[in-house]
């Protein structure tokens, strides 16, 4: 995206043997773009049919991998091993999409360290637990970095780097270095919030996109189209504060804050806040008819992205 | 936007002749729109020099006006007329910018109302005042409809159909044929709200920024960072409902809604409600340094928007 060059040159910075923990939507995405990235990649997950589960969702990531500029010989560097101690033994990076609970996340990365060398690095797709838990039961708490991705990682830039307050800035380094050489773009925070950045933006926006339907405003399919037709636009190519500072005119964002502030705080008193409760899922559930299936929306939406990204990149 | 072809035929359904009441910047953006799809335009504005400057804001409008497919020569039918009896004695429509007085406005609109014949639609920019407010001096209210655009409306396609309590639902039919015409996505709204749709998801949006960035979790550039990486491309190819129910896999929004829902709700709880006091202005100006002079920055913005535009009108 804008510029940035994804390392296709075999330069990963000394990233080549990937594990994958855990091969549901997220594992498997990030399975494909870490394969069209030339790197070899062991999967594991004890499920039973898992390889073939996961060749299906890799042929599914292929066309959007394609018309990015990937190399699409997705099971060329591809193994399974259901063994987690032999699943990560050489491993320079394990990258975990398991179950979203912390005994579980905390006993597998104790797990891992063990069978792992002190530089391999250690990444969390955990969207919900903090890698300062997560990290708990582990000697060396300073090699787990949390790096979430916004789904589905083989298309969207994103990933959030959040480190617990025992991860070494080394870890962060390295896996920012990581990401970059995926040709992702990772953010590193500064503080371990509920939910990191991203989805507290979009929770704060569903909230009121929720209240706006309820109270009878708009329907999901206009405020869909409302956003795709703006903000979305919008936000596409400029963030929130910058968008505002060129709403300020030549005085920029203070002019912004200072002459629009009121009125903007005017408004934050007026948003709603509901609540999901029974009738609300309801009459959600009841207005979501998108007019196709969710594989053909899906598919329809992954050709859109990716026809954005490309127009975002060509600068 | 995704195949809606603007009628550039002439066929503009009897809309030819629009007077612009209020040359600033959003008045002069609907000029260069109206100009650029071959209608007549009549500019109102008391201010010295209003001609001269609104020319030189026409000119910055053509690159983009140009990128998107549409003529430019823009000052072919345009004049400028300081008598608002006489401005809008001809006109098919009127689109008002003037600035947001109710007082203003009720006295304009009465004024509009008796110089123009029945047939002459009425549509005022407004971001912050109800349609059944601003008719309480007319005579026939029903004429009065808000058409709000997102700015520049002459780049951002939405614009909120905004009807009072009093509005013909004729004068709302043509009022979306109008904007229809000129190739803009008209949205109707069932309820008068303040900041109608898009401003209050922005409102929304924005404040847990604002938030984030006085936690120092994030500074202003990583958040833009964070949303052009991800919720902006997601959102400029699919609004917050559809997105959500392709996140809720063959189930949709009805599964995401029941197993997401409460994860969801425990991030309603713990958004920020900061406000616009004095340190949180002074830490927000502080942080807005965005590397190029407003004047550089919205012109890489609107290019970046068209090639959204543009590639998102391919399918």
């Amino acid at each position: 995206m804008n510029g940035t060059s994804p390392a296709t040159d075999g330069t990963m910075d000394g990233f080549q043997r990937v594990t994958v923990i855990g091969a549901g939507v997220i594992g498997a995405s990030w399975t494909a773009l870490f394969l069209a990235r030339g790197l070899t990649v062991t999967v594991n997950d004890p499920l039973p049919g898992v390889a073939q589960r996961t060749r299906d969702q890799l042929r599914q990531a292929v066309p959007a991998l394609r018309a990015i500029g990937l190399r699409d010989g997705l099971d060329r560097d591809l193994r399974f091993e259901a063994d987690i101690g032999k699943a990560v033994a050489d491993a320079d990076v394990v990258q975990e999409n398991g179950p979203e609970r912390l005994d579980f996340k905390q006993d597998l990365f104790a797990r891992i360290e063990r069978a792992t060398g002190p530089d391999t690095l250690l990444l969390s797709s955990t969207s919900g637990i903090r890698a300062t838990a997560m990290a708990q039961a582990m000697t060396q708490p300073g090699r787990l970095v949390i790096g979430h991705p916004f789904n589905p990682p083989h298309l969207v830039p994103l990933v959030e780097v959040v480190p617990g307050e025992q991860t070494d800035p080394d870890t962060v380094r390295r896996a920012v270095a990581f990401y970059t050489a995926l040709g992702k773009k990772p953010q590193v925070l500064r503080k371990e919030v509920p939910g990191f950045v991203a989805n507290r933006l979009q929770a704060a926006f569903f909230r009121e996109a929720v209240n706006l339907v309820v109270q009878g405003v708009v329907t999901e399919q206009e405020i869909d189209d409302v956003v795709t037709s703006s903000l979305g636009l919008r936000w596409a190519v400029a963030g929130p504060f910058r968008s505002f500072h060129l709403g300020g005119g030549p005085g920029g964002l203070p002019y912004f804050l200072q002459h629009l502030g009121p009125a903007l705080e005017d408004l934050w008193r007026d948003l709603g806040t509901p609540t999901l409760d029974a009738a609300t899922v309801e009459l959600l559930s009841g207005q979501a008819d998108f007019g196709a299936t969710v594989e053909e929306l899906e598919s329809a939406r992954d050709e859109a992205q990716i026809r954005v990204m490309r127009a975002l990149g060509e600068d």
